[in-house]
């Protein structure tokens, strides 16, 4: 994903940042690296396999993540691995410069959509209230709903920015799933192109050896969800949410925000029974 | 494992404590558990995968440990684990009673053999000094040296309470081993009962699959090992240590006094190449 999304953009120019180089592989420039934000392999760095993971900072579930020895690993089951940042920082007594405590507070409102995600802790909103003043921001929520609404203009995205923008690869059961989410303010600007989209999902699969390809869209306005799903097993699909899917391969989910927390545990369960 | 050894029962009498409860199964009391110094689901209780591990602390690798969920982990690469509960006590503002900080003050010394193990780092120093002082121990040097000589009596332990009593089951390369450690103040107290040793190594490989079964016996007073291995793969444990196996069926490791540093990553290395 080597450009940063519009919602990204947004932050970074409103901070006054540049994007970080994106790394493919590791092995090639050091031996030891630091994970953020992810344990299970498949969503690391192709050589991962190649180097040492010394350290760990996430909020995932723990998932084929096996070390050889010891590390540092400080996970938290908190709406956003910033909030964790957050409070090692602070235990060590460093502070954090404005414009990262900016972008800090910028993952965690796309991360808890504005603090409305199940997965939002009491952290979340400390650090949120922390970083609002660290960044001199005048209103979150006000800014929040600015940069939400940069990244949930999907009329501005290609198929392949809004179905695998923000997918990751999911092993469950043995079968090897691509899940996708992306936000929009209406929910109608993602499917009248869902003739296009699953024509992109399916190239995706054929490329990537996924069995099936999961598509949430939601409405950053109303945390209303769309499931949109293609390839094998939409019978597990419809077990992990109870519910049919119709006709054109799609489920509404109300209040469905979280990949996380509202997805993927589900999923699992009817994937691995 | 359910009656203390005699080094615990040393530090428990010292301290006024009596020994906690032991349990083979938590499923049939409750759903929810937190992992203190172990991760490895061979390591828990014979029903881990019934409950839901909602906290990790630990200082080993992580093999084969896996959730549904997001949970809250600190892993640290510290020579014991008592260290790492003391940071997070220490974080929280929360004082330690006496007795318990002579519990954790004893199992730092148990774990780093009196600070001498090359696992031990600065954080468990300072743990020692914080320790010592919270449970008004006068000398944790005199105090240790006691403890371990309390401990390491082998005359006093039956032949499974050696080769078994601190012994952990691996699973490397798809092979079972289980490795024993045993201290001693005289290497010859062990070795002078080897063929009941053994006989009782190849009895419980019977009795629970092991392949192999490697007894490694510490002289406490000079970090001296000596390694002895019954069943299969001795050419791996050979090329692990780089060393030949005597006709005894033992190779003399001197200096080696952590098996979780010193013999389990080189015998990782040999049974997955």
């Amino acid at each position: 994903m080597g450009k940063p999304n519009a919602e990204t953009e947004f932050a970074l120019n409103k901070f006054g940042l540049k994007a970080p180089r994106v790394i493919e592989t590791a092995a090639n420039e050091v031996d030891k690296v630091m994970l953020v934000d992810h344990n299970e392999p498949q969503q690391s760095v192709s050589d991962i396999d190649q180097v040492t993971v010394t350290h760990l900072v996430d909020h995932h579930r723990i998932a084929n993540f096996n070390t050889a020895q010891p590390l540092w690993a400080t996970v938290r089951p908190y709406g956003c691995v910033s909030t964790i940042l957050t409070e090692m920082f602070q235990e060590k007594h460093i502070d954090i410069p404005a414009n990262l405590a900016g972008m800090m507070l910028s993952a965690i409102i796309s991360e808890t959509l504005l603090l409305n995600s199940p997965t939002t802790t009491d952290h979340d909103r400390e650090a949120v209230e922390y970083f609002t003043k660290v960044a001199g921001i005048a209103d979150y929520h006000k800014y929040g709903v600015e940069m939400l609404k940069a990244g949930a203009n999907v009329n501005a995205k290609s198929d392949a920015e809004i179905v695998d923008g923000d997918a990751k690869t999911f092993e469950l059961g043995g079968s090897k799933l691509r899940i996708g989410q992306v936000n929009t303010v209406e929910l109608e600007d993602v499917f009248k192109r869902q003739a296009d989209l699953e024509n992109q999902m399916k190239a995706l699969m054929d490329q990537n050896g996924y069995e099936t390809f999961i598509l949430i869209a939601t409405n950053i306005l109303n945390s209303d969800s769309e499931l949109l799903v293609v390839g094998a097993n939409t019978d597990k699909v419809e077990k992990a949410f109870n519910y049919q899917l119709a006709d054109n391969h799609r489920m509404n989910l109300p209040w469905v925000v979280s990949r996380k927390k509202q997805v993927v545990p589900p999923l699992t369960d009817a994937f691995e029974c």
